[in-house]
Formats: structure tokens, C-alpha cells, sequence
């Protein structure tokens, strides 16, 4: 097992039915792009929980998905705080990217890969992330999507992001710059 | 003005409501960015256009967002054709990204930003979209969101994406690896 299968991504809110899209494009992200696990906290949704297990089922791979109730966001960040793992915490009022890799803590974070939890608050995030976070990250400084934040910080963290191997797949793809090709 | 800031991205297919949020999430990726403009084939959505709008205001720029009637698209694109602009097509069937980089083709881009033209389908992406395109580009082969293809592969063609200026800003952030600042 690569080391950035065991990252864990911790998303902070979820609505049944409003967010679902949302928070499907983010376990999408984080599967593709080679993350273990993304645990959500909110709201029941398992019609969420198939799809993304489906994805799982036909294009292989192991990541995990998991929605528990709101409030044990707490006592998640709490464990990791006591097992001191990295937590990262991705907002726009972060250390904006390029910054942070300057000051070499992106090297570090990608040397101890086990160890990395990222954190992506919804629309209002409690001060206590923005404190517990050991760091907190921007992807700019500029409001855009945590989708795309959470897809170009993966990109930059793990060196072959976009070229994850995934085993038991039903589905492949043999890319083509030309046209749409039929699956493997 | 910046030639990253002459990229135009062109979305086709909208929903009134149901595609709002992706949409959002795409329309402010590419201006944090720094793309001049998305033009959304689909249906009408003021609402949407006021967001966007409302964003350009508080944080600066003069990115551009319009929704024109969805069969629009092909007109569209056969103008990009004749004016000889560059059409990438980003998709999961195509060449994946690191490839596309070592066949050069993304500094062949970089060095004509102006005439870069991004294509991002929906659902179902008409077949005549991946054969008008120059080159089909997949952000990894594996499903996962347009929002976070869009992200990666703008941070991969801008050399500074992440460090874009918004001219006539209402709001900035004080960016802070430790904790949520005011504004300035």
C-alpha cells in the first residue's frame, strides 16, 4: 500500500440532498487522486454512500467513505490531536499554497504521508478547526470551490496524483487525445 | 492585462437549479485562477449570474460569466475553428495530463495562452466535442469532477495561478498559517 492511501480527509458538514453533488465531487477527488478515506460529518445520506461505493465497485481501488453525525467532528480532530498527526486544514484565509511550500512544509508533510489528516470546513467553519489545524492552507486566497482546493492540494502532496494504480477494476479507460476510445 | 486572463472556458450544459452549485464552483475556479471568462451553455439562471457577479465585486477582477442558449455551443466552437485557437477538451477519456506535459504540448499552450480555448462537458459530452477539439486532456483517468479538473488543470497552464491580483478589491484576506484573520 502507497503511503498516501492512508491519508484521511475529514469534510465538516454535509445536507442530505442539498450538498450531495458537493460532497460526491469531493470523494471523487480524493479517491482519484489517491487519498484512503474521507470521512463526513452530517447528515445520513445513503444514496450518497452507493454512489460512491459503486465508483469503487467498477473502477477498483480501496478507498473508504463514511458519513457520521455532525457533531463527532470533535472528537475526531481530538484523537488526532492526541496521536499527533498533521492536520491540515484547507481555507481560503490559510497560508496561501505557493507560501507554504516555501517554507518547506509541504516537503515535510510529504515525508511523513501516514500521518497527514486534511480538514475542509463547509460554509461556516468553528474557530476550533481554525485553531486545532496545525496548519492552516489556502489554495489562493481568493473564494472559489473546496472541490478544487482539495483536488490541486492532493496534487501537489502526492507525487503521482494523477497516476494512481487501482486494482479489481471492472472499468479502464485507454486514453486518447484524439476521441473518446472504448474501455478496456 | 495578463494573457492567462484571455483564456476563455466554455461549460456545456446547465440545469436551472440543479446544476447550480457545480457551476458556481466551476465559474469561480477559473476566475481565482485567472481565467478571463466562462461562457455556460445551458439554461437561463440569473440567479447564478448574480453570485457570480456579486463575487467580482467584493473581490476584484474583471472576470466575465454568461449563459448563453445550450445549442450555442457548436457555433461556438466552430468559430474557435476557424480563428485557429487551441481546444483543449478536458475529459476523462483523454491523455492524461503527465503525458500531455511530456509530449510538450502544455508549454505549447503556455506560450500561446491567447489563444487557449477550455471545453468542459456535462454528462453525456457530444461526440463532436472530443473530435473538434485539438487535443482531448484527462486530469487522471478515473472519474471524478469537473470542478477538480478544471482546478489542476488550470494550476498546471497559469504559472502563477494561485498568485493571481484582483484589481478594485472590497474584501482581501490577511492569509494566516495559525488562525482566521480579519480582512484588510
Amino acid at each position: 500500500m502507497s503511503f498516501s492511501r492512508l491519508v484521511t480527509i475529514l469534510r465538516i458538514g454535509h445536507r442530505f440532498n442539498r450538498d450531495k453533488r458537493i460532497t460526491s465531487h469531493l470523494a471523487l477527488v480524493a479517491r482519484a487522486l489517491g487519498a484512503g478515506k474521507m470521512i463526513v460529518a452530517g447528515e445520513k445520506d445513503p444514496n450518497l454512500e452507493d454512489s460512491i461505493n459503486k465508483v469503487n465497485t467498477e473502477w477498483g481501488g480501496k478507498f473508504q467513505f463514511e458519513i457520521v453525525p455532525y457533531d463527532e467532528w470533535k472528537q475526531l480532530i481530538t484523537e488526532w490531536k492526541i496521536n499527533k498527526n498533521r492536520i491540515v486544514h484547507l481555507t481560503m484565509y490559510g497560508e496561501n499554497l505557493p507560501n507554504f511550500k516555501k517554507l518547506k512544509l509541504l516537503d515535510e508533510l510529504r515525508q511523513n504521508l501516514m500521518e497527514v489528516r486534511i480538514i475542509l470546513g463547509g460554509k461556516k467553519v468553528p474557530g476550533k478547526v481554525f485553531h486545532d489545524a496545525d496548519w492552516n492552507v489556502a489554495i489562493s486566497n481568493q473564494p472559489h470551490s473546496e472541490v478544487g482546493a482539495l483536488a490541486i492540494f492532493l496534487d501537489h502532496l502526492f507525487p503521482n496524483a494523477l497516476n494512481q494504480s487501482f486494482d479489481n477494476t471492472q472499468k479502464q479507460i485507454i486514453p486518447s487525445l484524439n476521441g473518446k476510445k472504448n474501455y478496456k
